[in-house]
């Protein structure tokens, strides 16, 4: 250990830009040596974020051992896993191995933790490449990783499997953020409402619009769309190419009012005007999806004079973790699906 | 006029990708006969998105031949002016030439009106460059441009000059917004506030935050910030680059407490994170700037754990043309500034 208290923020670690904070940089220090404000992780599973997994699986058509090159070239130049095209990260988790005396914590070495921050900013080194599970979106490596004073984690719980706390932690601020957006009687759209986040946010949001509200989970996949039904987690379902808005626009309003609320969970491009033109006038639409043009988003509502209030997906809000690790422990059926895809 | 009634959206005008809204659309259909539910426009100016005039003028090194060439050639391919760069694109003046039969409006023939659709999706013919104002970021044009029945416009009002008005209208979103999230007391941050939608909102925020209230502004050059001290337009003024996050941090953090409401108003990229980090736990960030990521602002609030929420600057709000013009009409030396630079 360095006895030396550095920025709580990490730009200590920023190689370049000079000034920059560890997400925007193009590089950062992975030498694992922790300054007295760190904490050294030894790593067991990456999650990689969707949209970043999905851009190197289809760039590497499906190959991993294509897969695992890309991810350790990344790190290799970075110092992190940031996928250079999304710019995303995803999250990790591992074993407390070291923990600067200067930094304030509850964790003791041996601890299981996930990290909150994206892997994006985290200072990582892998040694190893030991299984990529591409249906899961992870990566089993050996290695290390550093988390900043200010980075936050999770104590994985002892009563949920490890790698099911950690698919579910990676979404954990898109349920959360439904818990503060839907009130009981609202019309909620979810666009993507089949994948992870979309399922967990689907739940909640049945929940929270209660019995007057309308959930309505648009899905690309017949198969996911089905399931989606089965679990009773939507009042409807369309099945619909989000990336085609007139399409979804269509079926929508054959079905329902247009929404008070609109999470957009998908992993694809393109699917910004869709997400307007299915919400009311003075509704508001939350981005969680990483493919998530700003542009698009703020000149397609002005385009169509749509006064609608769009959020950045910010992956973090307060007792997020819990929350989504409450849904698995509430519903047995999520836990069990969950289980299938990701443990 | 081709006697038939089309999309209200303009899609019947995309010539690819098909499906797509003319905002996302790669090329869309600029001849000038219009639908029956479609207004034609006699173009004289071209207000250019400061993000997009930015980026052509950066790439030109200010020639402008160049720019001239550039504009055309962007026309020439895409069908409207949108900068292939930045996805942006502005707003236009001109007189009202035809109107379609089917469309309800309140314009007549002969009636000069702004656009307050982005030229990013409005079908455009450019026949001729007549002048290109650098620093008003403004191009004379001969030329035609089409209105689709779900487009908005405000007419030009008779006590302010065109050109003023074009400027105020262009950026009309900002001030609107920041009189719908300001409440008295609040402490605000303006970041890019020297700049023309930064004093607009500016000049709102004072006024709503009232007596007990605290307006901050982040300038870049110290002239500018000069002029927002002599406009009374803010408690404090801080002369600083907002693409580097702990500079700014502790220049915000010296003089006053995290801030309730930011608004960044830059552009250039790279300034989330310093929007970011003067923004306190639970406070609200409006994203102006079309040069913001939508990955670096949603990862780098999670990076570091803030829980603030983070809006995406719809440039349309109700009632946004009356809101900015108001404030040239109280504000005699704003109207004097703006004159000078615009007009
Ligand atoms: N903001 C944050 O902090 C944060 C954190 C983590 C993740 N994310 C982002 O959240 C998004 C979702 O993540 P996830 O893990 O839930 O992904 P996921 O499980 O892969 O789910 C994506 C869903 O979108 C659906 N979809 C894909 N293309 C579609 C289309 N054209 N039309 C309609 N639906 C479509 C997929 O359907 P099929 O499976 O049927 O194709 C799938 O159900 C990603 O973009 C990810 O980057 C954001
Ligand atoms: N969301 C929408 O619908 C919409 C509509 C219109 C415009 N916009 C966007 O709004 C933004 C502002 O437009 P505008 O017309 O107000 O532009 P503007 O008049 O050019 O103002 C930009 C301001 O940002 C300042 N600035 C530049 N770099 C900076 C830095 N590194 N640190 C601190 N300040 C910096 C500039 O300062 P100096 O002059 O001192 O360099 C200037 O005062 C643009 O990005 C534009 O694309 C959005």
């Amino acid at each position: 250990m360095i006895n030396k208290k550095r920025c709580p923020y990490g730009t200590h670690r920023v190689i370049e830009p000079k000034g920059f904070l560890p997400q925007a940089a193009k590089k950062i220090d992975n030498n694992m040596e922790i300054y007295s404000n760190e904490i050294l992780i030894n790593v067991k599973t990456l999650n990689i974020d969707s949209a970043s997994f999905t851009q190197i699986k289809n760039s590497c058509k499906g190959d991993i051992e294509c897969i695992k090159k890309t991810v350790l070239s990344i790190v290799e130049e970075r110092g992190k896993l940031q996928n250079p095209v999304t710019g995303s990260g995803g999250m990790l988790i591992g074993t407390v191995e070291e923990i600067g005396p200067d930094i304030k914590t509850d964790l003791e070495v041996g601890d299981k933790i996930a990290t909150l921050v994206s892997l994006s900013l985290t200072p990582l080194r892998i040694d190893e490449i030991l299984d990529v599970k591409v249906d899961a979106e992870q990566i089993d490596i050996k290695g290390k990783a550093i988390l900043f004073e200010t980075g936050i984690y999770a104590k994985l719980p002892d009563d949920i499997p490890e790698k099911l706390a950690l698919a579910v932690l990676d979404v954990a601020g898109a349920p959360a953020q439904v818990n503060k957006l839907v009130k009981p009687g609202m019309t909620v759209a979810i666009i993507g409402g089949g994948g992870k986040s979309g399922i967990l946010c689907a739940y909640q949001a049945i929940k929270n619009v209660g019995k007057d509200g309308k959930v309505i989970v648009i899905e690309y996949s017949k198969e996911n769309a089905q399931k989606i039904k089965d679990l009773n987690l939507a009042h409807h379902v369309i099945v619909g190419d989000a990336t085609k808005p007139m399409e979804i626009y269509k079926q929508f309003s054959e079905i329902s009012n247009l929404a008070d609320v609109t999470i957009n969970n998908v992993n694809v491009e393109g699917t910004e005007m869709s997400s307007i033109l299915i919400t009311k006038d003075d509704g508001i639409i939350y981005f969680f999806s990483m493919a998530t043009s700003f542009t698009r988003a703020a000149l397609g509502a002005e385009g169509i004079g749509k006064d609608v209030t769009m959020i950045i997906g910010n992956g973090y809000t307060k007792g997020h973790a819990e929350l989504s690790l409450n849904i698995i422990r509430e519903s047995n059926e999520i836990k069990k699906l969950f289980e299938s895809k990701y443990c």
